[in-house]
């Protein structure tokens, strides 16, 4: 013990050291952001910049309630030290209370504005997208947005895509579906055809009377795997399982959904008796809701526009990864740039449903391509993205 | 509808593109490993080497059962395209079981020799570590000295350290904790007196019959805050809680493992009843281990030498934070190679402990400082450190 006082002299003098580092805390000073290649002397800030911009879809998107030809949209770009990135919020009206609404979106934007200039270094993206969020309850595409300009900021200044980053092969990039809309037999025979040769797997939106129909029709164009998504239409757990059976013996690979969101005990028993993994979709939005799910559903849908973006996306990947949870990503109707952004997890998914740029006649970015029905991420920084 | 065939002929046209990667993976190539500056045309592989080094403590270290002045440790290096990661196993001889021995860890250290130039890209950590520790049941130090090398080549290769990889903000890293060793009142005043100035924050380890006396001789010098490990010594609930009861009023923060963690059900009604936070040590491992422990403490002690190393470390920090739990760094008598990856992530946790290097007499790396009692990065790529 009698070199103990010597010992720690030592280990202080080790501790101030001669790094300017160390100078410049001591005296006080911030350090500098790290090791950014800078194109004048002055401290780089971060500026937001945003305008709407109306997706044009290819086909009238029908659901339930309403038909329509566009999505509202918005283009971000998050601009530091001469370098640019790209973000995006998408709104589908059926989802502007989770999502928000064009006029929701502006004014967040607006406010983020003011704030984004404050932090200095971009790399911050815990603190930044943490404060971000705190500025308000809802506004999930917004942030959204922020969150995927800001991914694709900081992987330039890396000069590397987010899979790499995340430590991902993207080799591992699964097929992505591509949905069956719901329409007459005759021409769902004909849509099933055309897609059989692109795509390796299907979806089809159930729920309806006809479900089995539709399945039936498919099936007689071709055996590709099919995903279903019940959009929480069935409403007796009994029923539930049984479709989910009959799905079983039709080639069906996994069902989202099957209840509504409401019927949690339900959807745990139904899922517990189902052959096929069972995913939440409108029971899941951000990573909060997920250690919840744990018993009820086989695996979680991750969307970006609802969960905040891809730092979060990739959390809720890691926790239910964690409890033994499976994994899908999906999409809204968005441009090439979102649906990049998402692609970048997708080699730690199980199944993937990201058609939503196929969709729009209007894409911005040339990004992420299906090739031969699986999901191919260009070799580019950030989200991996081209403006076109 | 009439366009949707149209459609899909220009949809795939447009995923089959015209960039390099597209065309290697139609043609069935494997893409090259993305944007590498290459020293030389061939392509570059892994080489792993390793040696044993012996720790020299600047102080003999005593636990109940016995008394040591070295700690067995080995030193790796992972090369590739003529950049060294470092990494480091420690194996304290009282966690043979679950570290592993020097024999135990050179042994699988050589086997790793041979896996690790089959995989051309050191980015895929996923698969690259997911393979490692499918090698064997145990040899947690061994996998984590493999895990610590790559994390360092892969910043190295980015030119980014890991706290900036993963988002944190280095001035947020916490004061380290710096133990004081159970000793005479007479010795354990001198210590305190010592450390009193150069630190934030003492740690005692408690669990004897003289733990009040201890905390008084300390208290009797400086009104520092405190955090205790009780090693699993206490097995009465009641007299765990009033011991925690008594330490709240002597300015202790935090209780590490007040019970075995075989009585699960009594450190739960410990924590429930606790005024400060109760920490897994003994209990917790591997990320497998945490959700487990949700209602039975209110935080996490993540060990890299226990853990595998650094990407199960961050896993289990976001797993942690995503169910409400409290996350804490530990150490071995480490050099400043392990210790400096651990404080990597420092700036996301709640406490830390990283006095390991401190200990040592022959450190082989300049890394991680304690300025001013707080932890403070090197602004070098990586694990942050320099070989001296």
């Amino acid at each position: 013990m009698q070199s103990r006082r010597n010992f720690l002299k030592t280990a202080a003098l080790a501790a101030i050291g001669s790094g300017t580092v160390f100078n410049s805390m001591l005296a006080g000073n911030t350090p500098a952001p790290f090791n950014i290649n800078r194109k004048s002397g002055a401290v780089p800030r971060m500026k937001l910049r945003f305008f709407p911009y109306e997706l044009k879809l290819r086909h009238v998107f029908t659901v339930a309630t309403y038909s329509r030809t566009t999505t509202p949209d918005v283009q971000v770009e998050i601009e530091y030290d001469g370098i640019i990135g790209y973000g995006e919020a998408s709104m589908p009206p059926y989802l502007q209370k989770e999502l928000g609404t064009m006029d929701s979106v502006m004014a967040f934007l607006k406010r983020a504005q003011e704030v984004l200039p404050r932090f200095t270094d971009p790399f911050q993206l815990e603190d930044i997208l943490a404060y971000i969020d705190g500025m308000s309850e809802s506004d999930a595409a917004a942030k959204t947005a922020i969150d995927i300009a800001l991914h694709d900021l900081v992987g330039k200044l890396l000069g590397a895509p987010w899979y790499k980053i995340w430590g991902l092969d993207r080799e591992k990039a699964p097929s992505t579906t591509f949905t069956i809309g719901i329409d007459t037999p005759e021409v769902v025979r004909q849509k099933t055809e055309e897609c059989a040769g692109q795509f390796n797997i299907l979806k089809v939106k159930l729920g309806s009377d006809h479900d089995k129909q539709l399945i039936e029709t498919i099936r007689s164009v071709t055996d590709l795997p099919i995903a279903v998504d019940a959009n929480q239409g069935w409403t007796d757990k009994q029923y539930a399982l049984d479709m989910i059976l009959w799905l079983k013996e039709k080639g069906i690979v996994m069902v989202e959904q099957p209840m509504p969101k409401t019927q949690l005990d339900d959807i745990a028993w139904v899922t517990q008796n189902s052959p096929l993994p069972i995913f939440a979709d409108e029971s899941v939005q951000r990573l909060k809701d997920v250690a919840g799910l744990k018993g009820v559903f086989t695996g979680i849908n991750i969307k970006l526009m609802k969960c905040t973006g891809m730092r979060e996306a990739w959390k809720m990947v890691t926790l239910a990864r964690a409890l033994d949870m499976k994994v899908m990503v999906g999409c809204m109707t968005e441009t090439s740039c979102a649906i990049s952004a998402a692609a970048q997890f997708s080699p730690a998914v199980d199944f993937a449903d990201l058609d939503g740029s196929l969709l729009i006649a209007n894409d911005r970015f040339k990004g992420m391509q299906v090739v031969k029905g699986k999901i191919t991420l260009l070799d580019l920084p950030g989200i991996g993205v081209e403006k076109l």
